[in-house]
């Protein structure tokens, strides 16, 4: 009987961010099949040994961490479940093909809110052309567990790995950061007022932007068409799940390169400014780009050479450019000043 | 602000078994690529336009549900949770190549407990040669989820469909059936002990086969090799996960045939009747074997010419045949007495 839980000498997982801890577990795995074509570290595992290769990745969804169910409807739920990987699909510049979902609950759900959350799931499939072909429904003791597995295609020359940015690229985005964290701040809120008086209705058409961004997020599958259509290969990619900070950084350290992000040119709504200001005076607009999170917008470098393919472009904004190896992810502000950028850390919670 | 989960005239999720409630939930999802050649409804699904077939699954295990920590040791349950994967590749008769693996965990763990699962984790990898290649690791508010995906690859002409058995096909099943039941029996009844008298050390050594057998499971790999060797392509497969009478349901249902299995013919180790017996007067290891589960052998059909090819194998044992559509799945006894095989029903705890 072992109880590896209570060891003494323990290292508690806190004191490990999330990315360390990975590397630390997945250590000392070899890579033995040449269909393995990469494996840990991106947004997407790429198999296959043709010219058309697979993409694959994963992502598990735990209620009461990365879901709240007493704001969350269940259909919007499953479509986001499903876009999320999807958009790590769309990460690599592949697109998406199919599913795999695997679900536990409790008996506190009934057949019907898992026909709720199964709907969420077929209107995202539907939407980006996609077939659920596997996966299993299991019981957990306590809440929901969703996780999802998504496939995707992508030609052998058209993947976008982390690791390819070079000196002088152009950093873009698309869409616009920080509204899906300003989504969750309403929300969240609105659950407080709700539970000091269950009978409060509360007004949240003015917010109707926000909130959709945070409860049903859309993969940029437009996104990697555009380029497509445009001719353009990203020299490197990564979609922003952790707020724009975090995913700059991965770019820079895979690709062993230095960026400067200029703040003016962030792309924040309207409706994120409001609800800054509405929260507090002290909460800038950009903190909430920068480390947010749960945008599910693409982050990627192209060429120089390519900027006039993309600069019309209404979804996609040139927010900076890489510089050399060595020098430090910035952001430079309107009044000329360069700050430096750090992630914000992962912490287990209980 | 939405509680589907208390709505009125909701249905209970014990209403459906597992099965019903997975095509309930899975209706009206399409099919609209070329390249998901099957999609929900098999141990794997398989994908491809090419000869060469890519096959996925996955699995979630739930602390509390699917394993108990009390008697898991996190190296065991780490193997464990590929092994059951990969047997799922092997039940296409496809070979494992890759896998994708997410936890989530509360802070109860350690980075050592971590890395105990991970040790577990990559010695199964190591042993038939699969890839991790992907996943993440996350937080949970109670106890562990691990959810793993696989992959393999099988040439086209070399998949087993669960719906391929034809009319006098010869049923078999690989290794020996009920043993991981018997080794769970065994654990629980050491956990009751343990909790009664925590300084009592118990003697588990003689149960040595049995309590490998349910928390180390081996995929049947080598099966998928000896079934090549021998140029013998299964017409139908299936892995034993949910006991015997299950799986020869589903091959049958899916296959739309009766069959006979002959009680004698079962292989059953000498420690599964040896647990039974010391149990209880009226368990039978033929119980076990037929509903017990977690054997993770393989079940499947041949036809009657390749009987010449695997008859000395002492590896599958030949159990049984195929009868007519529309005739019921049935054990015969030592006795000649028919008995109608029945599974035993998924209910969610809690």
């Amino acid at each position: 009987m072992e109880h590896l839980e209570y060891q003494e000498g323990r290292t508690e997982l806190e004191s490990l961010g999330e990315f360390a801890l990975i590397d630390r577990l997945t250590e000392g795995f070899g890579r033995r099949h040449r269909s393995t074509v990469k494996g840990v570290g991106d947004d997407c595992a790429v198999l296959g040994t043709g010219k058309r290769k697979t993409v694959v990745t994963t992502d598990m969804l735990v209620e009461g961490v990365h879901f709240d169910m007493t704001y969350t409807p269940l259909r919007h739920l499953g479509y986001k479940a499903v876009a999320i990987n999807l958009s790590d699909i769309c990460a690599m510049n592949a697109t998406p093909k199919q599913i795999l979902v695997s679900v536990a609950v409790s008996n506190r759900f009934s057949v019907e809110a898992l026909e709720e959350l199964y709907a969420g799931i077929r209107l995202c499939c539907e939407r980006y052309e996609v077939d659920l072909v596997g996966g299993d429904t299991s019981t957990s003791r306590v809440g929901m567990v969703i996780s999802i597995t998504a496939i995707g295609e992508v030609e052998s020359d058209r993947i976008a790995y982390r690791s390819g940015a070079r000196l002088h690229d152009l950093l873009c985005v698309s869409g616009d950061l920080g509204s899906a964290y300003s989504g969750l701040l309403v929300l969240e809120r609105e659950k407080v007022t709700f539970q000091a008086n269950p009978n409060f209705q509360p007004d949240l058409e003015s917010y109707d932007y926000v909130l959709e961004r945070y409860l049903k997020p859309e993969p940029r599958v437009d996104i990697v068409k555009l380029l497509a259509e445009k001719e353009i290969v990203p020299t490197s990619m990564i979609d922003v799940s952790d707020g724009l900070a975090s995913e700059v950084l991965h770019l820079c350290r895979q690709s062993k390169c230095g960026c400067e992000v200029y703040e003016e040119r962030l792309p924040i709504d309207y409706q994120t400014t409001r609800v800054c200001s509405e929260m507090s005076q002290n909460m800038l607009p950009v903190s909430n780009a920068l480390n947010g999170g749960e945008d599910y917008e693409l982050l990627f470098t192209i060429s120089q050479s390519d900027y006039e393919k993309i600069k019309d472009s209404t979804e996609v904004h040139i927010i900076g450019h890489i510089t050399e190896e060595g020098s430090p992810a910035v952001m430079v502000t309107p009044q000329n000043t360069t700050i430096e950028l750090r992630a914000q850390g992962w912490k287990p919670v209980e």
